[in-house]
């Protein structure tokens, strides 16, 4: 099969057009047109044998290759517009891997209104290789990971751990409306999302906001089967973490649970003042290091 | 060294800051303030054994890394601002690995004005494996691959061929100035920039303008010691190729020559109408085309 007939064939599984683009893919660059100027853009790679394993279904990865950097979309309340695609896939590959795998990032990118506007297919002299960069637009509202205030209630949304175990890492759904809606509350201070684990990416929105927590771990809503260490360390949740004014608590609780009757948001901890001892976590809290992200 | 040290010790390499940067790396997604509501994106890999070899300096990687999607700015005229950074590195990586490769970065971005806005750290269980998302603005001006005429002149800056063996591959200058000029002239059609080779670039430039090219292969500037052969289908030029208007070319050429005294702007042939039998190119024209590219 030709490389050009390859791409045809590719592009018909993906969005690709809307009102928004000036240039789509085909030329040396795309050119898009913004609703405003505040330009929001996340990168994220999804490796073979790190993100998922060769045994896995190629539209799944598809899937969570979109998703990953849709979550962080998700986790500043911003609007996901364009995406870029880079494949770099193995010489072996068939057609049918292709179109398996095209189908993933398209029903990803139906889901929550993307277009594809660009990217590069290329082959990889190791395993499988996708490289998405996502941009769109924030509103005036934005909650950051430095945004948390000594005295702020910890919240996590949905269940944590064994995301692995059950494959909810290839299947996750993103929490796009919820985290656009939590940064519009104005005494929703701080967000992130959970990638890395809450014993991993807790500590850093402390650190970015220069604070201590305290955990209380009976708390933690762990999915059915897990332990409060697995729901610590496992990771790959891609739930959202915020911190909450202390005594909107009960205000944000209720709007929530009219909003999204269907998703938990549970209160975990407190936000302590910087350098106050903060909660031990387990030791396995780092497991995910050895892929750090500047962003 | 733990990672944490190790992305800061890079970071100290790079541009990461200016007045268009809302939130920078260090939270889930980066935040920039465009000057006007055009966007231009573009996403390029650069792949071990493919796009370098293991024993190339990796300064001259990152360079190349950077330069290659810099160059498609070029290529449409536009300015590129902003770049995200994805490297998927080998586990054995040390820390003057690291350096070397941020330090060519960090050359790059500076000598063309780009800040560097996020990006990922990952290891690769391959090769090396780097991928760059620039993004940036477009003046009103466009130079697409499909604004080729019928009659218009085909013409080429600098010299083409041996890119490999030279090592001008890794080193090569980005024509941005030379497309941003280039650009903004009307009576300069279709622009696109030569990596894959004029013999596969050019054919693709007559088809996305739906139209036929004639070829003077005497005219083709080759760099010293180059076949035509070599000129035509070696890739990695960086060069650009443009369409002009036939009675414009005059003017265009002095003023070209006042702009930039050091580089040529040779005419090597004339685009003809549809269905014309175009010229005819050696046959190792699309040896690129392992690597398919979306835009």
């Amino acid at each position: 099969m030709r490389e050009d007939d390859l791409l045809n064939l590719i592009r018909k599984e993906l969005p690709l057009d809307d009102s928004s683009v000036i240039v789509g893919s085909g030329d040396d660059c795309a050119v898009v047109q913004m609703e405003q100027k505040n330009l929001v853009l996340k990168t994220d790679a999804t490796i073979e044998n790190i993100h998922f394993t060769p045994e896995d279904d190629l539209s799944d990865v598809g899937w969570k290759a979109l998703c990953r950097p849709i979550s962080d979309f998700a986790a500043m309340g911003a609007i996901p517009q364009h995406a870029l695609i880079t494949v770099a896939a193995p010489t072996s590959w068939k057609k049918e891997n292709w179109l398996q795998l095209a189908r993933g990032f398209g029903k990803a990118a139906r889901t929550f209104k993307i277009v594809v506007i660009g990217g590069e297919m290329a082959r990889s002299p190791g395993g499988l290789f996708l490289s998405i960069t996502i941009t769109g637009s924030a509103g005036p509202w934005t909650a950051l990971r430095s945004y948390a205030r000594t005295d702020d209630l910890i919240c996590v949304t949905g269940k944590l751990g064994g995301s692995l175990k059950s494959r909810r890492h290839l299947t996750f759904t993103p929490r796009l409306a919820e985290g656009q809606w939590l940064a519009k509350q104005r005494f929703v201070h701080a967000m992130m999302d959970l990638s890395d684990g809450l014993g991993s990416d807790l500590p850093r929105l402390a650190r970015a906001s220069d604070c201590s927590f305290i955990l209380e771990n009976e708390k933690i809503p762990c999915h059915p089967g897990c332990s409060i260490d697995e729901a610590l360390s496992d990771g790959e949740d891609y739930e959202l973490l915020i911190t909450v004014a202390l005594d909107q608590w009960p205000y944000i609780q209720k709007e929530w649970h009219d909003h999204f009757p269907n998703l938990s948001l549970t209160c975990i901890g407190r936000i302590l003042p910087p350098n106050n001892a903060s909660s031990p976590l387990p030791s396995g809290f780092d497991h995910c290091s050895s892929n750090k992200r500047d962003n």
